[in-house]
């Protein structure tokens, strides 16, 4: 090759990449997959979070140790900054080991898998001990009137519907039962409510999770549990055979006054438009029973990924990227509304913010809140994706922590899209707990948020 | 609406149907993931497998307990024909566990976690032990020269490339290391083998798997042991510190005479043309460490299932339809071999055969090794599978007990696709166990591959 030739190729290759966005971006991406799969810090984060700290319900000693954990890890970073932000949390406690038994003649007993739902008011000291009875739902709840109801336990056993594909329109068309159940329950008499735990799988363990008493005065709130698939199948069987077996249910969880707790902020100022903000972000507070791993550790440090990758490829982003780790998300969203209320404050500009919400599985894609337009950009972008197998550009989603966000200006929302399959084996459940998390999917999941949160700084959505 | 026109809006309702038939398609393809989740077969079989038959290595007690177990299921589906078809299979026993030290000084040993690698020769009876000379391939160990290999311990220890998003190419990038590394390895003087698992993770499980001394006379054959993860770090570090490190080895694994066995074979016949086949399979043998639940238990319930999912939901096939469970996959192929060699023999035409072995996971689509025109029909398909989150069409691919049947005439091979990133953490090992299966995911799988062999069977490739 000439030296006139190998200027003219230096200089049209120059150019494909001036001109074509594409060629240099696929490059970084590639960049920001190798850097998470090959020095990742996600998983030894998470290991921490899961193991050395634990389940993390707002307002526990466990929720204040991942605030300063993660706040001393965003700062060996070397991020430009890094803060609290105060947020005043509802506390609940679970108080010793929820414990039942199903009674279906004198003496004869048989212990059953149940836990309280977050929220609930507790037993008697001495337990509460009635004759329970099957329902499909509220709405045959309604129908059998209160003539049929008062007095009892209403037994909720509407399973989740293993014909839809994702998971997560299974979980929406049941989880009423778990979040009204014993409101609905109360105003027709019932004395407790058991609900059949969200989980697609036939097992033992029962999945908490929230639940409302509306505006019921105190005295009309009636204690709500969780109870597992597998004993709600024997349960249901027992009934069957004898409509008079009672179930006996001992509580002491309590509700406690708010207290202080924080939301842990991170960010990297942008070069070129710092004043527009970007968003990524997980919630810190999990349920108690198990350690939270999927849900959210997964989500928190897969967003504590995307800055320190951004930091070891080298990439200084225009706009400001936020990491935001959100408190109380599973029983209040505090974090959540606080963080877009001091944003309005502030007159703050957010233009993008990503959540991920959905455990530490194999990515798919993103489900997105946004104008028809940006959503066209950001599928404009869908190729870049290909190698990494992400394939699902969804509308509709976002998250429950970004939600609040929404409503200020021409900001774009969008949720982490993993695969769904396995998420209710382990959501709210004692068995949410590290092993159950894969090193490689959680690796894949961060970097597939640096990549679009990488798109998303450089192109702009407006 | 009136009579008149409510003909016509049954008429054109009627008329789509006919002309569209993607409309009906997609209506067979709901009916076939509805009943594969909503009343599967496919779990339960792979329970009994599993837990209560166990690893099925040919030759094995276990192996012919499947045949006997799966020709028995089959034959309760009410298919036209099941029949076993013998094949001679090679026997090749682990013997009592191995038994590997690492010893750095007098007295100073620590346990290592090893397993012989299928097909290896045991060490002599009192053990082997030798100074360890770490190699990162086979290139490397030629460089490195008979005299520093000579009456040596070849440690073998390139990791899987983590980088790679599908976790087969990585495994294909380390594997000639177990195959061909004893053989190699004692061309050079070399005693023994280790060989690091091949396995993303890092973990405690050694992963076995083939492996051939090629041509090699007997007394040239030399011990070969796959080596944990963990332990492969541990003593690549013990090898930094102290060159002269020893490790002993002691396996008493044995090669014996070949055995009968079969592959078990049951089909639908087809109702326009039975003399066109299309099978579906996996491999029924497995490794002997777990109970093969991934490795190919999983395949062999899903290609049941495919011709239970037909016979529940009514579809009667125009094709012969063919479930074959492949012996001796993973140490010989001689199942694929014997099935591809009688179907030659009668003159048999087969136009189909989709194989599923990698792996009870959420699936994600096919490969397939066929022709440009026959790929394209399929990929016109692809819309119909988008509802279920099938999304990859690839080129290149089948099985490997499939494969021996791609050279006759004009068949189009296919692999069924999973999600791989877990694939490789149970691979081979002991925790290839039922528990490490997912319901919904192998359920999903077997749906989508009812789902192909229903659309080739309607269109044809030709």
């Amino acid at each position: 090759m000439k030296f006139v030739h190998l200027l003219l190729a230096i200089f049209s290759f120059a150019t494909i990449f001036a001109q074509n966005p594409s060629v240099n971006d696929s490059l970084e991406i590639r960049k920001i997959y190798d850097m998470s799969l090959l020095n990742g810090k996600s998983y030894d984060w998470l290991e921490h979070l899961s193991n050395d700290i634990g389940g993390r319900l707002s307002g526990s000693y466990e929720a204040q140790q991942a605030i300063e954990y993660t706040k001393a890890e965003l700062e060996a970073l070397g991020l430009d900054k890094v803060w609290l932000q105060p947020v005043m949390v509802p506390k609940w406690t679970r108080g010793s080991r929820e414990y039942a038994y199903l009674q279906t003649g004198p003496g004869a007993t048989t212990e059953l898998d149940i836990c309280a739902l977050g929220g609930s008011v507790p037993t008697a000291p001495t337990g509460l001990k009635a004759q329970v009875i099957e329902v499909q739902g509220i709405e045959q709840l309604k129908e059998y009137g209160k003539e049929n109801i008062e007095g009892k336990i209403v037994f909720f056993n509407r399973p989740m519907q293993a014909d839809l594909i994702q998971t997560f329109k299974a979980y929406s068309g049941c989880v009423d039962q778990r979040y009204s159940g014993a409101m609905e329950a109360s105003k027709m008499g019932a004395v407790g409510v058991l609900v059949r735990s969200m989980n697609l799988r036939i097992d033992d363990f029962p999945h908490t999770g929230s639940m409302s008493y509306g505006d019921l005065p105190e005295r009309e709130q009636i204690p709500a549990a969780a109870i597992s698939t597998q004993d709600a199948e024997y349960l249901s069987s027992m009934l069957k055979l004898n409509r008079e077996t009672q179930v006996y249910l001992k509580m002491n969880c309590e509700q406690h006054e708010d207290v202080q707790s924080y939301n842990v902020i991170g960010e990297i100022t942008g070069s070129e438009k710092p004043e527009e903000i970007m968003v990524v972000g997980g919630h810190l507070d999990s349920w108690d029973l198990g350690d939270g791993s999927h849900d959210d550790g997964a989500g928190c440090v897969q967003s504590m990924e995307v800055l320190r990758l951004f930091r070891e490829i080298g990439y200084k982003p225009k706009r400001t990227i936020r990491v935001v780790l959100f408190m109380n998300e599973e029983n209040g969203l505090r974090g959540g509304n606080k963080y877009a209320e001091v944003a309005r404050e502030k007159g703050e500009n957010h233009v993008f913010a990503l959540e991920s919400d959905a455990g530490g599985f194999t990515p798919r894609g993103f489900n997105f809140n946004s104008s028809v337009a940006q959503f066209e950009k950001i599928t404009s972008w869908k190729s870049l994706f290909e190698p990494y197998l992400i394939h699902l550009f969804a509308k509709g989603g976002g998250g429950a922590d970004i939600g609040p966000l929404g409503n200020s200006g021409n900001i774009a929302l969008a949720g982490l899209m993993p695969d769904s399959q396995r998420y209710f084996d382990y959501h709210h459940a004692a068995n949410d707990t590290f092993e159950a998390v894969n090193k490689r999917e959680l690796e894949l999941g961060a970097a597939t948020m640096a990549s679009l949160m990488y798109l998303v700084d450089q192109y702009g959505l407006d």
